[in-house]
């Protein structure tokens, strides 16, 4: 993972930011990680040190919670308040653990149906797909701690509130991640281009985790290597790609087709 | 057709237009309109009357722009130029006539993939949906000359330049142009919640125009009545609906699999 691929279009945001979005100040900071506040991310200006520092950086440790050290300029472009060199972005959602989720759903006798975002930057896009998601049945949606886009306000709207529905995932390290999912029966699979086998032709109607790439580049190379099948949604015209959210939720519909002849066979 | 629903939709609009975008002053409209310029739409001052005036509605005669009698805040909304009571919005594409381009794709042996817009008032779905129709091989989108999003920039810009490549076609009456497909071989299938039948078991392999309805109520009920086939998306979770755009690009998925299908086995 390349976590820092997409910091100009992380540090256009901020702008953007609502008040109620986030929290500054070291201590203000530790006490919502010790109170399992859910925070997204935090960023801490390049150069602080001492105790209380410290103090943060050991709370974290554990927890699903990154942090990220930049320039002052980008606090201040966050808030105009004395931020004293922190800020935390709160979470409008609660972050499930996939360890916890995928037991579960194996015990509800569910056949587990997974999606992994890596790198989806666009809070739209992001919005958009977890819609998709809760109307397809998809369990679980997993994000990776860096590189994607924030789950806030504009996210839950875009998705007419299905984050509030769909259990969300973060993963410090997507490839024990998928290490998890392959070793647990679920097979892996990415949404790419880069391959012959077309989604019309490809089974998928076991346990599955379809893996959707960046907006720019697609699925990393590294989890492509990781995967079970990498399946193409068929191309008929001069474009290159669908949307990423598109593109998502053709895959669902897919998956959600096969399933439903298969019962219909088997019944 | 209820052109004036979206009319609260509609002016908000004005606030984002670029100066490219729009042309004012009659003379200088009704010297556009001659040059076959391509206008979106024309907002006409309430109460503006004269020679000029009659002239203009007298050359919009025959063409399929759309002009609107507004309050003139409307007006003074987009500009703060003297717009002399008219303002015109330039369309950044060539309108095509359904009429030369249907009878265009039976000559080249192509069987018909169509798409109608009812509605569709979000710049951004409606540039995606176009960028999913480029990559899916439609091979043209109608659009009603009222009461749908304006073609601008925006809208260019999401579609990923497909607006450039895919024909798109203005309607003055849907019903009219419902009926002309019908009466051309053409199956007109609503994309809509209101059947049983789903999309999965329906057989769209022959010519089709698929009919995708308003973000907020889906198709209109007096194109509901017209059409061959109504198909629904399968939905697994409990949020109602799909964005637009997406289930546009899902049943496009659909035709194009049943369609390769079909080749395959009569191959």
């Amino acid at each position: 993972m390349q976590p820092n691929r997409n910091k100009q279009k992380y540090y256009k945001k901020p702008t953007k930011t609502n008040p109620e979005d986030y929290i500054y100040g070291i201590r203000t900071i530790i006490e919502a990680v010790e109170a399992n506040r859910s925070i997204n991310k935090i960023l801490i200006q390049q150069g602080l040190a001492g105790d209380l520092l410290r103090e943060l950086k050991q709370v974290l440790k554990g927890t699903q919670i990154s942090y990220q050290s930049v320039p002052g300029q980008k606090l201040n472009r966050v808030t105009n308040k004395n931020h004293q060199g922190a800020i935390a972005f709160l979470s409008p959602i609660e972050y499930q653990q996939i360890e916890d989720v995928l037991p579960a759903l194996y015990e509800k006798g569910r056949t587990p149906f997974i999606y992994i975002l890596d790198r989806v930057t666009d809070v739209r896009n992001m919005g958009a797909i977890v819609r998709s998601a809760e109307c397809n049945g998809v369990d679980v949606v997993i994000l990776p701690s860096r590189g994607s886009a924030m789950i806030n306000a504009d996210a839950v709207k875009t998705s007419t509130g299905a984050l509030h529905k769909v259990p969300i995932c973060r993963s410090f390290n997507l490839k024990f991640t998928i290490q998890y999912l392959k070793e647990s029966g679920v097979s892996v699979v990415a949404c790419t281009e880069k391959t012959n086998d077309l989604l019309t032709k490809t089974e998928l109607t076991g346990p599955v985790a379809i893996i959707m790439g960046s907006e720019e580049d697609g699925v990393s190379p590294e989890y492509l290597k990781m995967c079970d099948k990498k399946v193409k949604i068929p191309m008929f015209g001069t474009i290159e790609s669908l949307n990423v959210a598109i593109s998502a939720s053709i895959v669902m519909y897919e998956v959600n087709r096969q399933r439903v002849i298969e019962q219909e066979t088997e019944g």
